[in-house]
Protein backbone atom coordinates (compact mmCIF):
# COMPACT_ATOMS: atom_id res chain seq x y z
CA UNK A 1 0.00 0.00 0.00
CA UNK A 2 1.12 3.63 -0.69
CA UNK A 3 2.27 5.90 1.70
CA UNK A 4 -0.50 8.92 2.77
CA UNK A 5 1.58 12.08 3.15
CA UNK A 6 -0.41 14.36 5.46
CA UNK A 7 0.76 18.17 6.06
CA UNK A 8 0.00 21.33 7.67
CA UNK A 9 0.67 24.52 7.74
CA UNK A 10 0.74 27.06 10.57
CA UNK A 11 1.30 30.64 10.66
CA UNK A 12 2.19 32.94 13.69
CA UNK A 13 -0.63 35.20 15.24
CA UNK A 14 1.63 35.77 18.31
CA UNK A 15 3.88 34.39 20.40
CA UNK A 16 1.78 31.84 21.70
CA UNK A 17 -1.08 31.78 18.93
CA UNK A 18 -1.15 29.74 15.78
CA UNK A 19 -3.63 29.60 13.04
CA UNK A 20 -2.71 26.36 11.38
CA UNK A 21 -4.63 24.48 8.00
CA UNK A 22 -5.30 21.42 7.35
CA UNK A 23 -6.56 20.67 3.93
CA UNK A 24 -9.71 22.74 4.11
CA UNK A 25 -10.23 23.23 8.20
CA UNK A 26 -8.53 25.91 10.49
CA UNK A 27 -7.32 25.24 13.12
CA UNK A 28 -6.33 27.75 15.78
CA UNK A 29 -3.86 26.67 18.47
CA UNK A 30 -3.19 28.97 21.45
CA UNK A 31 -2.26 29.11 25.55
CA UNK A 32 -4.20 30.13 28.47
CA UNK A 33 -2.93 33.62 29.45
CA UNK A 34 -1.17 31.62 32.25
CA UNK A 35 0.98 30.40 29.81
CA UNK A 36 1.69 33.75 27.68
CA UNK A 37 -1.12 33.28 25.64
CA UNK A 38 -4.77 34.59 24.84
CA UNK A 39 -6.60 31.61 24.91
CA UNK A 40 -8.55 31.17 21.94
CA UNK A 41 -8.10 27.38 21.35
CA UNK A 42 -6.43 24.67 23.27
CA UNK A 43 -2.78 24.37 23.63
CA UNK A 44 0.01 22.07 21.99
CA UNK A 45 -0.37 19.60 24.16
CA UNK A 46 -4.03 19.18 24.20
CA UNK A 47 -3.71 19.06 20.55
CA UNK A 48 -1.61 15.91 21.10
CA UNK A 49 -4.46 14.26 23.21
CA UNK A 50 -7.60 15.27 21.03
CA UNK A 51 -5.18 13.74 18.05
CA UNK A 52 -4.94 10.37 19.90
CA UNK A 53 -8.26 10.21 21.65
CA UNK A 54 -9.61 10.30 17.90
CA UNK A 55 -7.26 8.07 16.57
CA UNK A 56 -7.84 5.48 19.12
CA UNK A 57 -11.61 6.13 18.65
CA UNK A 58 -11.22 5.22 14.39
CA UNK A 59 -8.60 2.20 15.84
CA UNK A 60 -11.29 0.84 18.25
CA UNK A 61 -14.16 0.38 15.58
CA UNK A 62 -11.71 -1.31 13.22
CA UNK A 63 -10.56 -3.17 15.67
CA UNK A 64 -14.12 -4.28 17.59
CA UNK A 65 -15.57 -5.05 13.55
CA UNK A 66 -12.65 -7.83 13.08
CA UNK A 67 -13.10 -9.47 16.52
CA UNK A 68 -16.75 -9.55 16.10
CA UNK A 69 -18.27 -7.17 18.57
CA UNK A 70 -20.24 -3.89 18.44
CA UNK A 71 -19.30 -1.09 20.50
CA UNK A 72 -22.37 0.55 21.67
CA UNK A 73 -20.67 3.71 23.55
CA UNK A 74 -17.06 4.72 23.79
CA UNK A 75 -15.72 7.48 25.89
CA UNK A 76 -12.02 7.78 25.83
CA UNK A 77 -10.01 10.27 28.72
CA UNK A 78 -6.15 10.72 27.89
CA UNK A 79 -3.86 12.98 29.80
CA UNK A 80 -0.66 13.33 31.61
CA UNK A 81 1.98 14.63 33.59
CA UNK A 82 4.45 17.52 32.12
CA UNK A 83 6.76 19.96 33.66
CA UNK A 84 7.46 23.30 31.86
CA UNK A 85 10.80 23.86 33.28
CA UNK A 86 12.49 22.79 30.70
CA UNK A 87 10.60 24.66 27.73
CA UNK A 88 10.64 27.44 30.16
CA UNK A 89 14.82 27.54 30.59
CA UNK A 90 14.73 26.74 34.11
CA UNK A 91 16.91 24.29 35.66
CA UNK A 92 15.34 20.75 35.59
CA UNK A 93 16.24 17.00 35.05
CA UNK A 94 13.19 16.42 33.56
CA UNK A 95 12.07 16.00 30.18
CA UNK A 96 10.39 18.41 28.03
CA UNK A 97 7.05 16.84 27.04
CA UNK A 98 4.87 14.63 29.24
CA UNK A 99 6.08 11.67 30.99
CA UNK A 100 3.86 9.51 29.93
CA UNK A 101 0.05 9.76 28.83
CA UNK A 102 -2.35 7.79 30.23
CA UNK A 103 -5.70 6.45 28.74
CA UNK A 104 -8.46 5.35 29.68
CA UNK A 105 -11.51 3.87 27.48
CA UNK A 106 -14.77 3.50 29.17
CA UNK A 107 -16.76 1.48 26.49
CA UNK A 108 -19.89 -0.19 26.30
CA UNK A 109 -20.17 -3.25 24.12
CA UNK A 110 -21.55 -6.87 23.65
CA UNK A 111 -17.91 -8.49 24.50
CA UNK A 112 -16.67 -10.16 27.68
CA UNK A 113 -13.70 -8.93 29.88
CA UNK A 114 -10.81 -11.33 27.90
CA UNK A 115 -11.78 -9.97 24.72
CA UNK A 116 -11.79 -6.41 25.59
CA UNK A 117 -8.41 -7.17 27.13
CA UNK A 118 -7.16 -8.50 23.58
CA UNK A 119 -9.06 -5.69 21.70
CA UNK A 120 -7.26 -2.71 23.92
CA UNK A 121 -4.01 -4.36 23.12
CA UNK A 122 -4.49 -4.65 19.01
CA UNK A 123 -6.06 -1.54 19.13
CA UNK A 124 -2.37 -0.10 20.92
CA UNK A 125 -0.22 -1.51 18.27
CA UNK A 126 -2.34 -0.01 15.01
CA UNK A 127 -3.05 3.11 16.42
CA UNK A 128 -0.73 5.70 14.53
CA UNK A 129 -0.76 8.07 17.06
CA UNK A 130 0.21 5.27 19.29
CA UNK A 131 3.26 4.42 17.58
CA UNK A 132 4.50 8.00 17.24
CA UNK A 133 3.84 8.68 20.75
CA UNK A 134 5.43 5.05 21.96
CA UNK A 135 8.28 4.82 19.82
CA UNK A 136 11.22 6.85 18.15
CA UNK A 137 9.94 9.21 15.41
CA UNK A 138 12.14 10.84 13.00
CA UNK A 139 11.80 15.20 12.99
CA UNK A 140 13.25 17.01 10.97
CA UNK A 141 13.48 20.91 11.21
CA UNK A 142 15.40 22.89 8.48
CA UNK A 143 14.74 26.58 7.73
CA UNK A 144 13.01 27.19 4.53
CA UNK A 145 15.92 28.64 2.45
CA UNK A 146 13.71 30.70 1.08
CA UNK A 147 13.74 32.42 4.38
CA UNK A 148 14.73 36.18 2.97
CA UNK B 1 8.79 23.56 39.08
CA UNK B 2 5.69 21.48 39.72
CA UNK B 3 4.30 18.86 36.76
CA UNK B 4 1.00 20.54 35.31
CA UNK B 5 -1.86 17.95 34.19
CA UNK B 6 -3.70 18.43 30.95
CA UNK B 7 -6.22 16.06 30.07
CA UNK B 8 -9.09 15.80 27.57
CA UNK B 9 -12.33 13.99 26.58
CA UNK B 10 -13.25 12.16 24.10
CA UNK B 11 -16.80 10.69 22.92
CA UNK B 12 -17.02 8.65 20.13
CA UNK B 13 -19.86 10.20 17.37
CA UNK B 14 -19.14 7.49 15.04
CA UNK B 15 -16.90 4.98 14.18
CA UNK B 16 -14.27 7.70 12.51
CA UNK B 17 -15.32 11.12 14.52
CA UNK B 18 -14.78 12.24 17.82
CA UNK B 19 -15.86 15.38 19.83
CA UNK B 20 -12.80 16.56 21.99
CA UNK B 21 -13.17 18.87 25.56
CA UNK B 22 -10.09 20.34 26.26
CA UNK B 23 -10.81 22.69 28.83
CA UNK B 24 -13.75 24.95 27.49
CA UNK B 25 -13.18 23.77 23.87
CA UNK B 26 -14.33 21.33 21.59
CA UNK B 27 -12.49 19.46 18.74
CA UNK B 28 -14.00 17.61 16.46
CA UNK B 29 -11.83 14.70 15.18
CA UNK B 30 -12.76 13.23 12.05
CA UNK B 31 -11.25 11.28 8.62
CA UNK B 32 -12.25 12.16 5.27
CA UNK B 33 -14.49 9.56 3.28
CA UNK B 34 -11.85 7.65 2.02
CA UNK B 35 -11.05 6.34 5.05
CA UNK B 36 -14.02 6.16 6.58
CA UNK B 37 -15.36 9.38 8.23
CA UNK B 38 -17.83 12.42 7.20
CA UNK B 39 -14.90 14.69 7.06
CA UNK B 40 -16.12 17.07 9.89
CA UNK B 41 -12.78 18.18 10.54
CA UNK B 42 -9.33 17.46 10.49
CA UNK B 43 -7.86 13.81 10.91
CA UNK B 44 -5.95 12.35 14.19
CA UNK B 45 -2.47 12.58 12.40
CA UNK B 46 -3.44 16.46 11.13
CA UNK B 47 -3.96 16.85 14.92
CA UNK B 48 -0.90 15.77 15.81
CA UNK B 49 1.17 18.14 12.89
CA UNK B 50 -0.73 20.90 14.14
CA UNK B 51 0.11 20.47 17.88
CA UNK B 52 3.74 20.55 16.59
CA UNK B 53 3.52 23.54 14.13
CA UNK B 54 1.86 25.22 17.55
CA UNK B 55 4.44 24.16 20.10
CA UNK B 56 7.41 25.61 17.55
CA UNK B 57 5.57 28.60 17.34
CA UNK B 58 5.73 28.83 21.54
CA UNK B 59 9.03 27.77 21.95
CA UNK B 60 10.48 29.97 18.70
CA UNK B 61 9.57 32.96 20.07
CA UNK B 62 10.76 32.37 23.86
CA UNK B 63 14.09 30.89 22.17
CA UNK B 64 14.53 34.03 19.97
CA UNK B 65 13.91 36.50 23.08
CA UNK B 66 16.46 34.80 25.35
CA UNK B 67 18.97 35.10 21.92
CA UNK B 68 18.08 38.92 21.56
CA UNK B 69 16.58 38.94 18.13
CA UNK B 70 12.90 39.30 17.51
CA UNK B 71 10.60 37.12 15.58
CA UNK B 72 8.61 39.63 12.49
CA UNK B 73 7.10 36.63 10.61
CA UNK B 74 7.03 33.11 11.16
CA UNK B 75 5.59 30.66 9.15
CA UNK B 76 5.67 26.58 9.61
CA UNK B 77 5.23 23.37 7.84
CA UNK B 78 4.86 19.89 8.82
CA UNK B 79 4.31 17.20 7.43
CA UNK B 80 5.13 13.60 6.69
CA UNK B 81 4.19 10.17 4.91
CA UNK B 82 2.49 7.18 6.64
CA UNK B 83 1.09 4.13 5.29
CA UNK B 84 -1.96 3.11 6.38
CA UNK B 85 -1.82 -0.54 5.93
CA UNK B 86 -1.11 -1.67 9.53
CA UNK B 87 -3.71 0.45 11.03
CA UNK B 88 -5.80 -1.22 8.63
CA UNK B 89 -4.55 -4.74 9.05
CA UNK B 90 -2.97 -5.47 5.93
CA UNK B 91 0.61 -7.22 5.40
CA UNK B 92 2.68 -4.61 5.90
CA UNK B 93 6.61 -4.41 7.72
CA UNK B 94 5.31 -0.50 7.80
CA UNK B 95 4.78 1.28 11.52
CA UNK B 96 1.43 2.31 12.22
CA UNK B 97 2.33 6.21 12.48
CA UNK B 98 4.31 8.73 10.43
CA UNK B 99 7.61 7.29 9.16
CA UNK B 100 9.47 10.65 9.61
CA UNK B 101 8.05 14.13 10.31
CA UNK B 102 9.44 17.07 8.21
CA UNK B 103 9.07 20.64 9.46
CA UNK B 104 10.14 23.47 7.43
CA UNK B 105 10.31 27.48 9.36
CA UNK B 106 10.02 30.36 7.20
CA UNK B 107 11.22 32.59 9.77
CA UNK B 108 11.55 36.48 9.01
CA UNK B 109 14.02 38.33 11.74
CA UNK B 110 16.45 40.22 13.05
CA UNK B 111 19.38 37.63 13.04
CA UNK B 112 21.93 35.91 10.99
CA UNK B 113 22.03 32.58 9.67
CA UNK B 114 24.03 30.82 12.34
CA UNK B 115 22.21 32.46 15.48
CA UNK B 116 18.67 31.15 13.21
CA UNK B 117 20.88 27.54 13.30
CA UNK B 118 21.50 27.91 16.94
CA UNK B 119 18.21 28.92 17.15
CA UNK B 120 15.99 25.82 15.75
CA UNK B 121 18.52 23.55 17.59
CA UNK B 122 17.12 25.01 21.05
CA UNK B 123 13.69 25.17 19.70
CA UNK B 124 13.98 21.24 18.91
CA UNK B 125 15.48 20.37 22.08
CA UNK B 126 12.65 22.53 24.35
CA UNK B 127 9.73 21.90 22.12
CA UNK B 128 7.04 19.56 23.99
CA UNK B 129 5.92 17.70 21.06
CA UNK B 130 9.29 17.41 19.62
CA UNK B 131 10.23 15.69 22.23
CA UNK B 132 7.11 13.33 22.75
CA UNK B 133 7.40 12.91 19.50
CA UNK B 134 11.32 12.15 18.94
CA UNK B 135 11.79 10.47 22.01
CA UNK B 136 9.83 7.31 23.43
CA UNK B 137 6.80 8.38 25.76
CA UNK B 138 5.10 5.41 27.94
CA UNK B 139 1.48 5.13 26.61
CA UNK B 140 -0.78 3.26 29.23
CA UNK B 141 -4.21 2.08 27.82
CA UNK B 142 -6.56 0.55 30.04
CA UNK B 143 -10.29 -0.11 30.12
CA UNK B 144 -11.92 1.89 32.80
CA UNK B 145 -12.79 -0.30 35.69
CA UNK B 146 -16.80 0.95 35.71
CA UNK B 147 -16.91 -0.32 32.03
CA UNK B 148 -19.47 -2.79 32.58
Amino acid sequence: MADLIFTVSGTSESPARTRVAARNFTLIVDEPPALGGTDLGPNPVEYVLAAFVGCLNVVAHLVAKELGFKIQTLEIEAGGPLNPARLLNLPTPDRAGFKQIDVSLRVKADADAPTLARWLAIVESRCPVADNLGKTTPVHLRIDPQTK
